[in-house]
């Protein structure tokens, strides 16, 4: 039998032995398609969620279903914004009915154990959501249970202490910035432009959100905070911990049935 | 001319002249209906939200819309959960389209300062949702601009200081906890029972979600964290401080027309 | 326990010994915030549906939810119509929205007992799609039973005739008219203008609706029909039964369980 | 050309030159497939509407759309209630779409003049949110102007008069009654069973609604008060009546363009 | 009782004693307002598929549910395209909710057996979403099975031989155009204009769609395919074979009970 | 500058020069996820998209925006169906969401030239409502045209001629056949079990759908036609037509500007 991680590489035949033998988690990878500087490429966020899904899926025996790959409008705080040109984001609408009709055709298949991986910051209250409708739609006895997740929350203040030196400024300006850049560094290093690193940052904004969006409070190049100090090493130590600890996340969240 | 900053107790002959003469922004408070532990009542983040929107507008002019009194679902993490007898919450699509709305009927007033006032957590993602579909069904001529906020976003670290004599641990657990139980003392100490705090948090919780929610991560009372260190004298420095540092936003924030 | 019959002032412990000890019925008041005229405030309609809805629920140890505040598009006929600045609504699916929402909740409660007390003409037929949505979404095995109704249905004949020594003109073009305003002068005399009386009315409308609204057929100040001769008396008469009858229809309508 | 009132006989090049030459009104009948007690037939609302539609369309040089002939659900103080074997309706979202998306389309045909003719009372608010927000989409520039109306309204206190010797008693209970028996025995004689008139009725209903409906509030027969005095000179009285009247209403209700 | 297959020519209680004792098919027919060229009206495909629903009901003891008259927008490569004056469609999420509405409302009846005929190309992807959707609102122990199909599946090689001398050319481009109009003159001869026939077509359309389309691809008429060899008694051997071979299709298909 | 075809590899400011110098075409893939028997993977409609859209997207200078992997519901005749364990499908208005979103998202970075590119047969109409409704969000002076395709059609009559010796059966079964076999050989060969094709098929329909599907009309493995004549010769002979097809109607279909 194919042994791949890819949901989308395996037969249905195949796929459905493993959901009747194993019971493996399946995890749906998050992402969206956004600006993140001049040195990172727009699928920046799927590429990384679904690169931290392969390698817990890979830890724990379970498989990757395709990933999401447009996300919920970019907010100047935290991704930029919507003025950027590349950004293809999607309504609050449309991303819970994706979750929804997806948490709903997992547990037809007979699946216990759903993770949603999320890998951009905006998406949160949508995917969460969209598995409260998807879980309703099932009704009290379906045997699905999901865990949701963004995969940054299983970096250790430990090792972010040892990425970052002077001491870590918080996830609040970590777009297209040291964590995002080295982990592609150690995933996907030919898609990182490190000659084209922004000076700009950190961005520094009032505790408020205007609408229309001030994008005069966004440095021109998308860059919240600087990559400089990013590299693979850095990275790999990042995605290491990450799958490490996902995978003991998904060992010890799913160890009971539903209540 | 009735001065009061209830726009509800204003007839519409009042509410046109002032929005003609002082175009005076308009704060939107934004609340739930939601446990808030065995000593404060679950109508808190709706009166709190208002009761900082009133003082703002008193400081500068505005009037204060009646409040949205019921808030998206309650998550174990910020607010204990759904499971909770009395929380009574919406789901995206009615508070999403309850401000979309609002943006609509403001803007054909001629209003162009609206303020959401957000007084709950899970409500955050969904008034950005509204606030937007708002804006692109009135199209790119609109006047109106809106400002969107948690109020305890503008609470400066001096003053947490203060109120936090061994140090402030976050708004991560500040459900029901020091934070609101003072400012309810300062605004409303009718309706809190010092005499039922619970001893229950600090709540601690895995860095993921678990969907049926796990009701067990989440203590009986519904307390995340203790209130016990919590007075009326703490409440009004938080309260001042909020409402001044608001009335700086909007001054400040409305500052330029749109773009 | 507080004793209180406005449910947002309960805490959740207080609400839910409520709820298991004695089965109240909760009463949700339906409001908008519209023009009535230079002499009634914009909040009127959730004024008086919540002041009735408090009677009532001291009557029959009932409590009363948060008011729902903003309502359906105001009508010509009936309101006035969106015209008029200050008039801020909801389209249909928000209100339904909003109503299916909290029967869906309150049953989740273990509540058997929901009355929608509607304070606003316009909302009739939203409010009725709400509560049947909510209920297919509990099934055919809920337990709550949901009474609505519109206030002004219980002033009884005889009253009208007190209230109107030339005849009771009907209730279609009583808004900002005689029983409001009389009722208002009970509840909330401060919040009334005497001084500001519009001479306006009765206005005469042909048979049809025509869209876009000829502004022309209502008044400029928005009063369908003169309110001269409202006073306090007549506000209290109407207000006390009111109450009283629809505290008998709370005991006789919920007398039977779900059929 | 083809001289018909009926569009759907029309072939779409004779209509085009219908609308550019004659600006002529387009009639949309709105009607529901809804028990009519054992002597009318499950559709009698869209046959009347259509029939007084097509009377009216006639008189002014006007056309008639296909009749809408599913209405909203039914309500036992109107229509007996949905629990009827044969009566079936549609939810508001899709009455509300059916009319949004018609108002959008006949105005790009060019249309100035759309009538909707409602024969259903359970219809009449979600016809209004249908229209309003077609008109939304068409934005501020549109040239359609639409009229809504319910047809009985044309009828004139002295013909009720006429019709009811001993006193008009409201179209309250006018459902399967005098009014629809008498016109159906002067449009469609052959489907009305005189021989199985019921003697049910008056209904006496309470002045508020329960839901799930108590079933038992209404007659068995579905007929809320007796037909037994209908007759087909009675049924041609009232439908010359408002035939006529509604001829008046298009005349005089689009004498004005858009505002 | 009344033997007629028009289901709203029934009276609610002769419909119900149908359905108790013979559990009859309800045939539900859905058609467009749509040009059909200079020669053919706009209702035709409304015309069509309910005249078959009722000789197919007639030979089955079948009963034919009012036509849903207004179907999804029309495509320039099966219809013409939305640019026709005339022709008058639906949104997608209209046409589903009206099908899913019918689902719910005949199951409760007691129907077992409910066939939507569709007489218009577009409709069909939204007919099975809305009988999907309709059937998830019914749950899994519903008796309700419903069958879908086009009228023109049921004409056989065979006779489409016989009906075109010179080889069927497919149904690709039959819009307007043989099939439909020998139809019409066997059914509704008097709203055919066979002097009017266009000599237009067959049209070439490139295998992609372009939006917004390219109004230039379709003939000016609206006719796809020339009619010219258009005759009643080839549209009565048509209807013939179509209802016969729905009939027994009726038989076959609802033999089984729901799985 | 980065010449990769795969739009989320390029970095903003890379796409946004391309957009601004070159106007290429984005052609964004449609799949879904859905069982192809025994041999090929589940994501096979969305890998098959892909691949010939980057093949296009070399032949004329174009880019490839991230594939949707989930596609409408699988149906019986041309899928297979839903009951197949591992097809994981979307509502139609999840689909037309994700689209509609697109097409405004697009149209915003300044591109004139969208390409949809669909390889799951179901997914067809609902492209189509989600293309009109992104359009109509626009407004009608939006420079962007969206081409709609599914890739097979550019497959020409010789060339399958060529592929089926015996003679083209004709697409309507080619689900998990000849054709997506050998193409899936060709592209992807690895993901090929050869050494499990089936002997299913060719299935037999009737010429009409039942609701709940009959799941023992589909062939237990899901092949509703044999692949056993699939080589990677002839799927290169196809995927390279259809990639120099697509590229010939993309530079003709885009000659003109918008109407």
């Amino acid at each position: 039998m194919n042994n791949t991680v890819w949901m989308n590489q395996l037969s249905w035949v195949d796929y459905q032995t493993r959901v009747q033998q194993d019971q493996p988690p399946v995890l749906l990878p998050v992402g969206a398609l956004e600006q993140h500087g001049p040195h990172l490429p727009l699928g920046t966020d799927g590429l990384l969620s679904s690169a931290v899904a392969a390698d817990t899926a890979a830890l724990v025996g379970g498989l990757v279903a395709p990933t999401l790959s447009y996300g919920y409008k970019s907010q100047p705080k935290c991704g930029g914004g919507q003025h950027f040109c590349g950004t293809t984001s999607v309504d609050a609408a449309t991303l819970i009915g994706q979750v929804r009709d997806a948490v709903r055709e997992f547990a037809r298949h007979g699946l216990t154990k759903l993770v949603i991986v999320n890998g951009h910051y905006e998406n949160q209250w949508f995917l969460i959501e969209g598995i409260d409708l998807g879980l309703r739609d099932l009704g009290p006895d379906a045997k699905l249970q999901v865990m949701r997740l963004e995969y940054w929350d299983f970096m250790t203040p430990d090792t972010l202490g040892d990425v970052f030196r002077d001491g870590f400024p918080g996830f609040a300006l970590e777009h297209a910035a040291v964590l995002e850049t080295s982990m592609m560094l150690h995933y996907h290093p030919n898609l990182v432009r490190m000659d084209l690193l922004s000076d700009d940052g950190p961005a520094d904004f009032p505790p408020y959100d205007m609408y229309p969006p001030r994008t005069d409070w966004v440095p021109a190049s998308g860059v919240l905070s600087s990559a400089k100090d990013s590299d693979a090493v850095k990275g790999k130590l990042l995605a290491d911990e990450v799958a490490r600890r996902m995978a003991e996340a998904l060992r010890s969240g799913f160890e009971r049935p539903v209540q």
